[in-house]
Formats: C-alpha cells, sequence, structure tokens
C-alpha cells in the first residue's frame, strides 16, 4: 500500500508522487467493501455510456507533459435528463477514471495519452439522501474511489476528508467541475 | 482566413500557434466542398459513438499545460469489429475533435481541458479503393480536416501533403496512433 500512502497534502484526495508519475490515493483508510450503490459499474461503462469531457493535469516537470489523465463517463439517459431539467436523477453514476500517462514527442506535439488505469473515482447523485447514510455519503452524493481496477473495495473512508477537499471549490456548480465538460456546459 | 495560415512545419499538418494557444491549419488549400463519404457524420457521435482515446498536447511554454486536448470518436459496431478482426470495416469513420483548451489551478494541480473546436479529422476505412479517386484517397483511408464547426467544406487538398506527414510514423500500425487508445490497444 506504500505507493497510496506517500504524499498527504492540505488540499488533495490525489497528488503527484514525487517522481511526478502516477496517482497517489492520500487518504489512510484501509480498503473497506464498499455499499453496493457506489461500486464501479459492472456494465462496459467505457463504450455503453457517454464520455463527457477529459481533463489533463500536467507533470510536477512540465516539460514531461501531461502525468495524468482523467476522462468522465455518465450514461446517456443521465446526460439527457441533465441538459433537459439541470441535475442528474437520483441514482446517476459518474464515473471518473484516473489514468497515468505516456509521453512522445509525435508530430503534433509532446503528445500525453492514457496509460495505465491508476484508479476510479465514482459519484452516485443522491439528492434526497435516501441511497446511504455513511460517511461516504453526503451533499447531494455518495462518494468512493478505487484503486487500480478494484471496483468494490474502496480507500475512501469520510467523503468530507477525502473528497470535498477537493470538490468544494466546485460547490457552486454542484460540486462538479462542469466547465470541463462541453457536452454539459452549453 | 488568416489564423489557419500562420505558420507552416515541415512535419506538421497542425501547428501551435506562436502564441501557444490555438490549432492552425497549415495547409493553404481553399475550402472545397468535401466528397459526401468525408462529411463530418450528421448524428451525434459525441454522445452515440464511443471515444477510444484523449490526446493532451503540451504548450509551447511547457508551463501553461496542454494547448490542445484531441479527443477520437468511432461507431460502437466499428469498434467492436477492429477488436473482433484487427481492423475497421470498409467506410468506419474515425473523427478526431481537436480542442484548443482552457487551463486552471485545481486542487489537482494545473488542469487543462476542452474549450473551444478549432476543428475535426476525418479519416474513413476505404481498404479497397473503392470509396473516392482524388487526391483526399488513398493508403486505405479517405482523409479530410474540417476547421472549426465546418462539416462539409474541407481545406485538405492533398492527403499525401496535408495528412502524411503526421501520420507517416505509424505507418506500421496501419496510419494510426493505435497507442492512445486504450480500448483498442488491448
Amino acid at each position: 500500500m506504500k505507493r497510496f500512502f506517500e504524499k498527504r497534502l492540505a488540499f488533495g484526495f490525489l497528488a503527484a508522487r514525487a517522481s511526478g508519475g502516477a496517482v497517489a490515493q492520500v487518504t489512510e483508510t484501509p480498503p473497506t467493501e464498499v455499499e453496493p450503490v457506489l461500486r464501479v459499474p459492472a456494465e462496459d461503462y467505457r463504450t455503453q455510456w457517454v464520455q463527457i469531457g477529459a481533463f489533463s493535469l500536467l507533470a510536477e516537470n512540465p516539460a514531461e507533459g501531461a502525468r495524468e489523465i482523467h476522462t468522465v463517463h455518465v450514461e446517456r439517459s443521465a446526460l439527457e435528463a441533465y441538459l433537459r431539467d439541470g441535475d442528474f436523477p437520483n441514482g446517476t453514476k459518474i464515473v471518473k477514471e484516473a489514468w497515468s500517462t505516456r509521453t512522445e514527442v509525435l508530430t503534433t506535439g509532446t503528445a500525453s495519452y492514457a496509460d495505465k488505469l491508476e484508479g476510479r473515482f465514482v459519484m452516485v447523485r443522491d439528492a434526497a439522501g435516501t441511497l446511504g447514510s455513511g460517511a461516504r455519503f453526503g451533499d447531494g452524493w455518495g462518494w468512493a474511489f478505487f484503486a487500480g481496477d478494484e471496483t468494490r473495495m474502496t480507500v475512501t473512508g469520510d467523503y468530507k476528508v477525502d473528497c470535498l477537499a477537493c470538490h468544494e471549490p466546485a460547490r457552486d456548480q454542484g460540486l462538479l467541475y462542469i466547465q470541463g465538460y462541453p457536452a454539459v456546459r452549453k
């Protein structure tokens, strides 16, 4: 587990490792079985859902390009509901994949692309507060992070500690970084 | 059209403008009506097709983060055929969107995300060489670039000049940068 405990930041659920490479989980909660409603979806969301956006995170040494690429996936029906109603229906899952990258100098320039899946963030819309009651639920969502390929064992304990540090700045837009999602921000 | 003609590189269909900002088309072909088979798809490929990968291109001043994000889309049935057969069926369209970015310092670090659509590359699989015969067809594909929101008027003249400069290094993998597509490279 060492790799997940290397660095703790005041603000940051994820932090770049000193090497600038992969994602590091900074919570110190040992993996526990997550509530079923918070599991990584069993279906093939990469091909069956809609990827609504991608974030590129710069390496600590910027010349190295992107250290991570994050891709964000929701069900098509949930996206359509959001565009119609301005909110995701109760039970909507948002899956954000965190990939470490490979970077090459290609003809277009220094190009980084997804290499290894470092982990996945799941948020489940719980506007009514009825989907769960533990420390992974609150502020209208359920929250969990899963390292690597894990789908059930989460290292998220209390979302207020592990998740809000990064999401709090987006509170006035429903705790989501809407600006990164071209399909949603229109 | 000035923005599209600012900079010509020996290798490069696209080049960063001196400002490091947006995509610049470097071919000097005036826009012409494209063959119908090469048009940007009329359907909503962003939500109906599969996004198979994203490339992050570093700014000329690396501290500025990514200058462009490219996202690549194919039909689900074409992806399934590729995974089964190792090739895309004749007529498969690959759409690569080139977005200029916005970059913010967020809790996760310097984060860049898609801002403005600068243009789209369309490749159509033409293994049999039957879909077209002009200078935009060859090497098993049809090729066209469309600036901004354009879907029919292309600035691509001869694909050998405008497209192969960037794709030639990927010849041994079917002229595609397969390494950037996690779903395909498995």
